[in-house]
């Protein structure tokens, strides 16, 4: 269910296939209060740059980011586009500025797609009156549609909660399939991400904090390929037209909210990582007990992210030296001594010696989604990550595609 | 050319496959000086734990190390196998110092092969004295065999040079073909690499000095995978047998050795990527004009593992965008306007911008070995490093073999 007073529209403007949604346009009915992470990738894409302005500029302010429409496209990132790049974006704005009547400040730009072209800002700018004259409750789903690329179907994910006895509502669409492994924060994937809620909030600082802690345990926490995009985004809109009360820091609401967000995209994240390019695994790795949290999400990261791992994944080998080589190349904190690795509930090292329970080991692999942990025996540092196996299929989808 | 003084021999002791040589012996005829670069990831193998406590004691006792064996075995990498790992080696080198009459001390052993099983030691007692009775000149070739894993053939260089006047010779052995990424330190692959010299040098420290910088050159600046081995290790054995003077620091002797020591290395490391596990191209990744060596480093490494790069490698396609992002998320110092990209000598990026030469770039990309070069136009610092394309053949081998 869309959040109340949230629309949108896509339509085809052949930016580089024909004939398939790529030119979407989310709006709400008011200005909403807004928070964006964008990569910290140091090469940025032109939108990426024009958003970090808008977002810095309000920040230093002190002032809220009310944001009431983003446009976003497939096809073409943007990226390495140089000072043209940043010109189209702003030639698109100001157009849609016009047509939707809005100040520039209220709008945002997002792009997904290769890297490197040049856009042809006039597919995008003859499209905006039908863009808006379509606009709809179900075109969000249209829109989820629309900024897909290498995904093989589209991400969505809602929650419908209680705000002080009043419904209140998050709906979040996700796209992204490889150069996954986001890494962003406020105010700095080629993931995007847009999520909408009817709620109102305090403040954009607010809105900030909320979504970078969400932001790092989600989106900052899967991985396909390890490449960080120069377009990975996530915007998160408030527009407060549910009804329900205010919701401030520190308070019963904002844990009620924070829950509902981060339930969204969690399940925004598992199904980038279950959809991955060429992805017949979802597996999550667990690092437990490391010496620090660094060191846990360092060896995540790096298990996570091993290709041997992954081939392992693939071939649903439990070839469990490879996860160990994988966390020990980070240099981090091991002891092989009170080193303990299991696959789902199968312990297949205790203490740093195998237990020789393979064919349980196996018949986990077996599955489509499963966990590694690892457990280190050290202290209390933790991280986990969604990861997929490397598969032939990805090989095909790169190496023949140019995306 | 074997250097003087130096014998090998090999066997089949069925570790892990039957009938091929999996056991080998290197052998000086008189104590050789050391020296050693053994693996920096946290969990290292049991041979490597033994080897690294024999450096580590000389060391501390401001001592040379002398070598004048190496056991070295494949199938069976002897890692994450604790104590028991550790007490059958230091049983096999308890065996082989009764067979040759030498000290313990005198002698290394090295694994490669899978990791986490137990090694039974005794293929490798019974196979002692045969090892000792077939030793010869011609027998290091053998070695060279008895090393290698998922290897297709045999890695070897030697180069002879003359240091005043008198001859003298550097040969070297090296096998890796996955799991590659090696990160050694002196008295800290798998990667194994052998280098024997019938040099004169004047001590352990001197050798740790050169060997060190080489090796960070050659063998640190290489990957197939990005997995750092728990077993890597490089040794290089000096007996001095060839009748030249003993090689001083500082002296242009020096100069001549650490040069000719270089081009061995280098020529390994160069047929280890070239034999990466599937690949079908060997790609010099050249980071010029970095901020600096550290963040040139970071990149280097960064594009040389980025899966999306080594696809698309595989792909024979010119994707800049790719080699630009993953440079970027390293978090280097970047400016898309000063930022060149070249193949070999095709100029693809200008600052920051495209210079459609995409199809002289494609052509390039069908040559079996090729270079890619970033500039990034803001100071001095630079790293290069060789890698290989992803490929489906790799998934094959590393989804369908426990390597």
């Amino acid at each position: 269910m869309i959040p109340e007073g949230f629309l949108g529209s896509a339509v085809s403007a052949n930016i580089r296939y024909k004939d398939r949604l790529d030119l979407g346009l989310i709006y709400s009915k008011r200005p909403a209060i807004a928070s964006a992470c964008f990569t910290r990738n140091s090469i940025k894409a032109a939108p990426v740059k024009v958003g970090i302005e808008r977002f810095s500029n309000d920040y230093l302010k002190g002032k809220d980011t009310l944001i009431q429409a983003i446009l976003v496209n497939s096809g073409n990132a943007n990226a390495c586009t140089g000072q043209e790049g940043v010109e189209k974006t702003l030639n698109i704005l100001n157009a849609l500025s016009g047509v939707l009547g809005l100040s520039e400040k209220r709008l945002l730009m997002c792009s997904t797609g290769v890297i490197g072209e040049q856009i042809d800002e006039k597919k995008f700018i003859k499209r905006l009156d039908e863009l808006k004259d379509n606009l709809s409750s179900q075109g969000v789903m249209d829109v989820s549609q629309a900024i897909l690329t290498t995904d093989t179907k589209n991400k969505i994910a809602e929650k419908t909660f209680e705000i002080g006895g009043h419904k209140a509502r998050i709906f979040g669409m996700a796209k992204g399939a490889g150069m996954i492994a986001p890494n962003m924060g406020v105010a700095h994937a080629t993931m995007l991400a847009f999520i909408m809620t009817d709620c109102a909030v305090c403040s954009g600082r607010f809105l900030n904090a909320v979504l970078s802690d969400v932001c790092n345990k989600t989106f900052n926490a899967i991985t396909v390929d390890g490449d960080t995009s120069t377009n990975d985004t996530v915007v998160l809109m408030a527009n407060g037209m549910g009804g329900a009360g205010q919701i401030g820091k520190g308070t019963r609401e904002e844990a009620i909210f924070r829950d509902a967000l981060y339930e969204v995209c969690d399940r925004l994240s598992y199904q980038i990582v279950s959809d991955g390019e060429g992805a017949t695994k979802t597996v999550r790795i667990n690092v437990r007990d490391a010496y620090s949290y660094e060191e846990a999400r360092a060896m995540a990261e790096a298990i996570a992210n091993s290709p041997l791992v992954k081939t392992a994944l693939f071939g649903e080998d439990p070839n469990w030296g490879r996860i160990v080589a994988a966390a020990g190349k980070t240099g981090a904190s091991m002891r092989e001594e009170s080193l303990c690795i299991k696959l789902d509930e199968v312990l297949l090292v205790k203490n740093g010696l195998y237990t020789g329970r393979e064919q349980e080991a196996k018949e986990v692999m077996k599955k489509k989604a499963f966990s590694i942990t690892l457990s280190l025996g050290l202290g209390d540092g933790r991280f986990s990550m969604l990861t997929t196996d490397l598969t032939k299929e990805y090989i095909s989808i790169n190496a023949d595609y140019r995306s």
